[in-house]
């Protein structure tokens, strides 16, 4: 495998930091390439603006059509172009980040408005009245896979089916179905470490062993069957899904993933 | 009222940035006080590190104590206590921004993940087995009203209960539920701008009437019914919503809405 690890947190010596060298080392051992993106080692610019478009950015800025300007004028900033070299490089991409607020800390959603430029990770394909674009399944990382490797302060418990949070399941959904599906990418089960506040150096060997026996059984992992856009689950150009793929008045996320 | 608008798009021109000055001007007609807080010319640090807690911080870095102590001792930094200031002084929030890969874009998620700081939004009162805290209800920030504001590029269909990206309300909860209810905030129904990059001139008026008509009855508005945590609806310490409140069976984020 060639796998990108996308890392997003601001202490080396964190169970954060423990989980990433773990994976870099656990890869490496079975024979994998990887390479890293330790967005706070790379002072990452997580804020979007104008800048990062140079001479293709308009006035008034206008953040997609400038970005894929341009991404196909070859002009976005090298920062960016490097990121979506690894990505392009890379056939799975892992994710290591803590949960804080529910969702990723602000570095990391930076590095996704940023690298996932118009044309790149959106506005791919046809958009009309018969097609809405090459997404969900489709696009330019179509081939790929990704893990989510994420930290959760609170118990299992709390985000459990009827846990007070939400299912961390429908948590994480906007991230592995909207961002990494999106632009085609197959998204494996998460990896979850809950409490993470509260380990002990006692609790340490069995996240580590559970962590390595994740990395070591990824290329035999199967990815969550979301629904692909473009075979036939969906009417459009409502793209709704078909009335007789889930009975009438069932909602929530879970439509989303093939039973 | 007493308003704080919390400001993320980084063209001023831009229909986010409309919606902001309509916002200022409509509830300052109204006799209402008014404050801004626009992220992006504010230069807004959207990355928390250990620079945010001056002496408090640890070494290795400890996100939720660090930031704790530092709230207690009244050293986190001037930017971030100007914030938290503006949130006790007012009683409504309002969160202009656009939806980028289905929730906020960095800079927003960062004044979250600073603003928000241990002892001030969470680990606020007891946690025991008896007691998860005061959150979802109570905690610093109860008795204050939020209302996100948010441009959405694809049509309303696509975010409809059977859409394709999920409904709008399940894509917001990680922030209305999550972010703004946790630390006492009632949350009023999203104004929603569907199909942002496709609007005409022709459409404005249209917008600008709905948004003034939302500002102008946010007072006799009702508020989202989360449920709250402490009253009787989740058994503990598993903090699972009752067996007798919704099906067993049934999951998702509407179960923590009251029906």
């Amino acid at each position: 495998m060639k796998t990108l690890i996308v890392h997003a947190h601001p202490e080396p010596k964190s169970l954060n930091g423990s989980l990433k060298d773990l994976a870099v080392s656990t890869l490496e051992e079975a024979g994998h390439q990887v390479r890293v993106s330790d967005l706070y080692a790379m002072n990452w610019k997580a804020v979007l603006d104008a800048a990062d478009y140079g001479t293709a950015a308009s006035d008034p800025l206008k953040v997609a059509a400038d970005s894929g300007r341009a991404f196909e004028a070859g002009t976005l900033t090298p920062d960016v172009l490097a990121e979506q070299e690894k990505l392009l490089w890379a056939d799975t991409v892992i994710f290591q980040f803590p949960l804080w607020w529910y969702t990723m800390p602000a570095i990391l959603k930076g590095w996704v408005d940023r690298v996932f430029s118009y044309r790149f990770a959106y506005g791919v394909g046809e958009h009309s009245e018969t097609k809405y674009g090459e997404r969900f399944g489709e696009g330019t990382l179509a081939g790929r896979r990704a893990l989510l490797s994420v930290t959760v302060g609170g118990p299992a418990s709390h985000y459990a089916a009827r846990g007070i949070n939400g299912p961390i399941d429908d948590l994480l959904f906007p991230i592995q179905h909207g961002i990494l599906y999106y632009p085609g990418i197959e998204v494996l089960p998460p990896f979850v470490v809950h409490g993470a506040d509260r380990l002990t150096p006692e609790d340490h060997p069995a996240v580590a062993e559970a962590w390595r026996h994740r990395l070591r059984t990824l290329e035999t992992t199967a990815p969550i069957p979301y629904r692909p856009q473009n075979l036939g689950d969906y009417d459009l150009p409502s793209l709704h899904l078909k009335p007789h793929l889930e009975p009438i008045g069932t909602t929530g996320f879970s439509l989303h993933v093939r039973t």
